[in-house]
């Protein structure tokens, strides 16, 4: 018979090798530090197995609980402290401890063991009538509710009942003797309710706590919750009996917790609080001030030293900063808890550097001390902590929405585009602030220095655009009203106070945290980009020195090339700065948008024959020409996908009386007409409509127009020396059909091109996988494309079925309720939209095994989709210039977890 | 080696087995009705294999062309003729003819064999110099492009000159002399393009001609089209060489075609026409007027006899209605093409029930003989025969739009839900015309005897809905510009003029040609309805005793159950009169519209509270109770599908500012509140929006609500007789946890309901599989669901990225363009939305063996798509309730089909 109970506990424990899927995360935990020889309170675990036991006869399994007590005698033993014992009593908690954390389940009972006899041994050692007796009514009410079913509120009501009594506003006003009484009261309550006495004899305690943890695992909210989260049901749980300290027994007693690095800066220096007799609570609830952790040299210089060596000890063993939390019983230190700290980005950079520099990581590691996740943070630019703090007493921090872009930006209020250039233009920074935006406002996003949106979501039009540009954004401040045409927004703030601003009024935001603040603010850029610019000497700068030291590493050990999206030239030549291998999506509509480019396609739209689109495509070309040359010079000897034009055409269109008006005398038409073709262009679900190649089949002339500028561009830039890669990617993509005819006319305007040119050029002709069909046949696809490139926003919208630009609202109840783990715009759901683009690569590389792969959908960006892409054996992932950074670690990270 | 060449003529053929594959469809035709011993011109077909070897070695394989030889030899026996000969010279044709018919390739050259020497023995034949010229200079021109690759307008220009110099406005005014002249012209040019003279050795003309089809099969079109139509390469294609034959020899040679029964009633009759002394393209061009068939027996004795006698023998070995071309030269008959004829429903019907009573067809067999689409045209209400010609004759049709509902209807413009009410409650008729129709047009449309819509496509929810009430409708009347406000509609001509109905004009629309015409006209039911429905005797209608008759052999054969899509008590009755057995979708929110239900429902939506909205659900239950209690007794013993609600809240909302006003004074609240409330439910891609499943979780007391109506009507549908089997069906899931939280509220009401009631009904708990994700993952929901319904309208939205209501004007052109082969929204797209089903079947089944598996998408009702789910072996599928019928004969065609 395998033993069924194992001890842990000063300096040892039964357990060889502590795994958490036979021991539950908590015991495999406490099992680890004891074999480190940490002075953990010593306690029992009773592993999964037992569970699995239990679940199949439904109860405890014979000849449990006599192992039970045969090692809690060797928790006796270690503690010096006798279980149901009179004098030192021992108390232990029961709490459950599955592989996976899963509430629903019980969680824990503190204090058994307690009774009239245990009690008095207490009194003795603590000194303290109330706290015992406290500690006492509570275990009979945790008790009394967890393991023998009586409702918690039936207590809560007797204890009201006492307070009013008692004229006690809160229950620790309550003294022992009225404690007592409560206790006298709670016990008559299970009587009544149960029919049977509370167990006084902690044996019988420790026995049904057993077995109610064991019963909660098959709960309803238990299994509801497992069912939710797709968690097996053999998994099991654990049961940890570990023995109580207190950090209230006396001046030579007490807690606290501690950082062995300064967890906002990465300084190296044990940094910590604590209280001398209390419990955690008092340290957690603020209501006594806790001493600076090098006081306890002098408070307990036996345990501060021992202090000491441990953190050393556990930052060794974790080559991690590590988050301890700790107690002093009479003297006696125990380590209550360990884990990884938390830390700021700041911190984590420095603290991994500095541990390679010791010798105590290896340098190949350092990149997983790392969140990617926090390099934004490094490189944001951020308002002068002096001001910002000085906003927060004088109040002024009025909104807060979804920190949609890093940043600080402060600015003059403009309720449009036009409004931002000119503020520009003056020479005065602005933010611009809309209930939503549209493609139509990329250059005022561009001009102003943040955005401000009372609609969207995460990966709304203003969200990702203003990440792209790195701008500091604030979208959905729900509290927020903008009244565009009026040129008012109003913010309601907590306390109901209703602000209204105006055109040229003081505001800032933080894109960091969301905060919409009132008045201006400095702001500053960040080190490590002034560094990248060469703006200052970056081997003097010690964060940009760690910077290019831990991107070095990432780019040892990644698989995934890292490209990024660009648009323009000099997005281009930003992300190379941050080390982009090429432009995974150039959008060609964007380049639209700028001065009278917009104008000649309106004219192209509103073209009411194939002659006349013609006429208005070829004022576009040189446009575009000149944009693509920018970009291919830019990215010489990488790659550059470019995708052909696919928004839907009413994009382009103005939507208010005054700009049809604007815009039919700038072309000289009916402004009727124009008005008709908006109708007639205007869809129920855009999304879903006339965009894509759909429009390059139905407008050939469309294709023919942007390969031609794309290739005449590659040939002007190869001729001046440039090495070019041009990759012509065909979005939307549902059929081969769709690419069989699109590459005609590609291939067709090529050979006219390269023969105009006497020169050609190495091309690629691709597509988007981005519509579920296409994933579906992507065998018959992959016969035709050269490439897939992954455009995961789309692909999740329509897999999913989920708007981006609607789905907001119910996303937030959607995780709320546990239904996705994780905004799926945000990380790549790995199930559904990771399997269509699994079944894509799978069924791509059965057709053409050496199909180049990519992504270009926003999770090009997020951490957690490159590992699922990285674990896909994609080629590369595309991400916006400021997340290059950020993906290039991720990535580095990812490779690295997949050898281990 | 394999025998490359093979011979077919009357009464024989070198063939056994002839086969498609191998000899293309053409040949494999031509050699079948030789071995049943029907006169064919006789000929060669050298079979696909050859143009493999082909391909592969870029000449004709060594020997081919002696083989060719000594098969001609064969030919040159059977006619009489000798090929290349001065006297009875042989003509061939030489033509391509794969497997699958493939535009793009080379078709036909005809008259090969002519040159000087041979032509003279054939005006001797045909005493008409004219016509042998005219046919030896399209031989050059045919043979001078196809083979020798010279531009066609070159000829074209040689032939526009020498027009001009005769004076000839057409090419048949010229001369035998002047074609002379153009033929040396065209020789001229030929040596001038290609450096050589134009063939006239007849061998090295059909050598030429015969590698011309073999090359043409790689040509650059060809290649596209396999390409786009995913047709392999290897498939090739075979060549016809087949004397040519001359229905214009004299006045003892003709052409005509025949149908073995008459094809527009059914009735058992020979029928047809000819022409003598012409050929088949003046039959078709109608510039002399054919004989009607029965002439021939006087013109053509023997011929007529032989033919009589062919038709039959054709008609019994296809036990199918024939359609029959054939050519009498020189008195001797020659067919040239059979095939199974096309026929109206009507006929259909009546030939394949009396071809049973004949012994020619066996009964399991009758159902193939009818297309499941002519079904509609049995049910649907006609015009007046009379009145619709006199209607055509006074040029009363003025518009034309796609055929969205069968029928015929009459009456006058109405532009609103409210006038048509009006109109029905004053005893009149009404068409409602608009723009587009939203669901809250339902009860306008259920009132007005016929819809015409200006947007929208077959699909569109005007179409939907009017073929599910089975009402004549007619939908992207693109001529149409509806202004529902002024109450005008304008319809626009062929010939360019406007004409302006208003409100009260008389109007009719013919919903089976898409015909808009003006005025009124009389109308009748059909009478196998009338039948049905036990208006006249059905024993003494021969049209319904046969429609009784047929359904009852499909019933027979099908695997499939046909269930309907019903919403209300009506219609559940009306699909049970066509056989549904069960209903497979009801949806709930149509109950929503009809009077004083939207006002709580409307209610419900503005409700700003939990408590607020319960008590507005309060109203609606018992109205919901009330519907599902007629629809469980309709459908006594059968099933019923009812979906949860499903459409964005919006829809419920007005949208015009009158309406706005008027729902504020009608629930007494604030018109503001109305309009903020409308605004914040406004979404940019609805069908991509808040819906389905995820109202119900945002809003658990909606499906409480309905839960309860449905079980407590089949509690008290149940106690009071009926057998009752409720499937609840949880709409738009796409991860498994939605179906986990909306099965939870669903037992815990249904324990709740039956508690309150007493009694328990046995009821399933469902989903929808209509979001790709659901698809991917339908193990996981398969765990979790008692049966799956295929929505394959939305399906098909999001795995295309397609949206229905905006999709129509690209749809035509992928079809134009072949992108697709059939609207998606129609007929199921196999490769892609049918990849999805087959995955969630293949998926759906690894976790739950025998889970009920049913299609409640339009494509419930399409033959083809439900020869499809009958290959996945689903349960059932449902379809609107005219089309019951349509279904069961699908089915039963299609499982008859899957056995042979």
């Amino acid at each position: 018979m395998s033993k069924r109970v194992f001890f842990f506990g000063e300096g040892r424990t039964d357990v060889d090798s502590p795994d958490k899927a036979a021991l539950g995360g908590k015991g495999a935990n406490l099992c680890k530090m004891a074999a480190l020889g940490v002075p953990v309170p010593p306690g029992l675990v009773i592993p999964t197995s037992v569970c699995n036991e239990y679940t199949e006869i439904r109860k405890l399994p014979d000849g449990l609980m006599d192992e039970v007590r045969t090692k809690l005698e060797e928790v006796n033993q270690q503690t010096g402290r006798i279980f149901g014992g009179s004098e030192k009593p021992l108390l232990v908690s029961v709490r459950s401890g599955a592989p996976i954390s899963m509430p629903g389940m019980m969680d824990t009972i503190l204090n058994l063991g307690l009774n009239e006899e245990t009690k008095k041994g207490m009194a003795l050692e603590t000194g303290n009538d109330r706290f015992v007796e406290d500690s006492h009514r509570r275990f009979i009410q945790m008790f009394g509710n967890v393991v023998m079913g009586i409702k918690h509120e039936l207590f809560e009501e007797i204890l009201e009942e006492h307070k009013e009594k008692a004229g006690a506003a809160v229950d620790t006003e309550l003294d022992a003797s009225a404690l007592r009484e409560l206790i006298e009261e709670y016990r008559k309550l299970v009587k009544k309710e149960t029919g049977q006495e509370f167990p006084d004899d902690p044996w019988e305690q420790l026995e049904k706590a057993i077995e109610a943890v064991f019963h909660s695992w098959n709960n309803e909210r238990a299994i509801y919750y497992r069912r939710m989260h797709a968690i097996p049901d053999a998994l099991g749980t654990a049961v940890n009996v570990q023995s109580m300290v207190f950090g209230n027994m006396g001046d030579d007693s007490g807690t606290g917790v501690a950082f062995t690095r300064n967890p906002s800066t990465g300084e190296k220096k044990f940094y910590g609080e604590y209280l001398m007799n209390a419990q955690g609570e008092d340290v957690v609830a603020g209501i006594r001030t806790p001493q600076p952790i090098a006081q306890l040299e002098k408070d307990q210089p036996p345990a501060y030293k021992q202090l000491i060596d441990i953190q050393q000890k556990l930052e060794g063993h974790f080559q991690d900063m590590q988050d301890i939390e700790f107690t002093i019983q009479q003297g006696k230190l125990y380590i209550l808890q360990t884990r990884n700290g938390k830390r700021t980005g700041f911190a984590a950079l420095k603290i991994a550097c500095d541990m390679v520099d010791e010798g105590v990581l290896k340098p190949e590691k350092a990149i997983t001390r790392m969140d990617p996740e926090s390099v934004p943070s490094l490189l944001a630019q951020v308002f002068d902590p002096a001001e910002k703090s000085h906003a927060v007493s004088q109040g002024r921090i009025v909104g807060k929405g979804l920190n949609a872009g890093p940043g600080a930006a402060s600015g003059f209020v403009v309720f449009s585009s036009e409004k931002a250039h000119q503020y520009r233009s003056s020479g005065k920074k602005s933010i611009l602030v809309r209930t939503e935006t549209s493609p139509e406002d990329i250059s005022g996003m561009e001009a102003a220095e943040g955005i401000l949106t009372s609609r969207g979501g995460m990966t709304s039009h203003a969200a990702v655009v203003a990440r792209g540009m790195n701008k500091p954004c604030i979208v959905g401040c729900s509290s927020l009203r903008v009244d565009e045409k009026k040129g008012i927004m109003t913010i309601v703030t907590e306390d109901n106070k209703s602000i209204e601003l105006s055109e040229g009024d003081e505001l800032s935001i933080d894109g960091g945290t969301g905060e919409v603040i009132l008045g201006l603010m400095k702001t500053r850029e960040s080190e490590i980009q002034q560094a990248l610019a060469g703006e200052i000497d970056g081997e003097k700068s010690e964060i940009a020195r760690n910077f290019k030291r831990m991107m070095e590493w990432a780019d040892q050990s990644r698989k995934l090339s890292i490209r990024t999206n660009a648009d323009t030239p000099k997005d281009a030549k930003v992300a190379r700065m941050f080390g982009a291998q090429g432009i995974g999506l150039c959008r060609t509509e964007h380049m639209f948008f700028e001065g009278d480019r917009i104008l000649a396609m309106q004219e192209m739209i509103l073209a009411s024959s194939v002659e006349q689109r013609k006429r208005a495509l070829e004022k576009i070309l040189p446009y575009q020409k000149e944009d693509f040359r920018g970009i291919f010079d830019a990215m010489d000897g990488f790659p550059v996908t470019i995708r052909l034009l696919d928004p839907p055409l009413h994009e382009f269109l103005p939507r208010e009386e005054a700009d049809f008006k604007k815009l039919a005398s700038a072309l000289n038409i009916d402004v009727e007409l124009i008005k008709r073709r908006a109708e007639e262009l205007h869809e129920q679900n855009p999304m879903l409509g006339h965009r894509g190649c759909r429009l390059g089949i139905t407008y050939p002339e469309i294709t023919e127009m942007q390969v031609r500028a794309i290739l005449e561009a590659a040939c002007e830039s190869s001729a001046s020396g440039t090495d070019v890669h041009p990759e012509i990617m065909v979005p939307l993509v549902g059929k081969v059909n769709e690419l069989v005819m699109q590459k005609k006319i590609i291939q067709e305007t090529a050979e006219k091109v390269f023969q105009e040119k006497g020169s050609r050029v190495e091309f690629m002709i691709g597509t988007m996988i981005e519509v579920p069909r296409a994933a579906a046949t992507a065998d018959e696809i992959a016969a035709e494309a050269e490439f897939f490139s992954f455009g995961t926003n789309d692909l999740t919208q329509m897999t999913l079925g989920f708007s981006r630009d609607d789905a907001e609202s119910y996303i937030r109840e959607y995780l709320r309720l546990n239904i996705y783990e994780r905004n799926p715009f945000q990380s790549i759901d790995q199930d559904g939209v990771g399997a269509m683009v699994r079944m894509a690569v799978d069924k791509g590389r059965s057709t053409r095994s050496g199909i180049k792969l990519g992504v270009c959908g926003e999770h090009g960006g997020d951490p957690t989709s490159i590992k699922f892409f990285h674990g896909l054996g994609l080629n590369y992932v595309s991400c916006s210039p400021f997340r290059v950074a950020v993906a290039r670690l991720a990535s580095g990270i990812a490779a690295l977890e997949s050898k281990a």
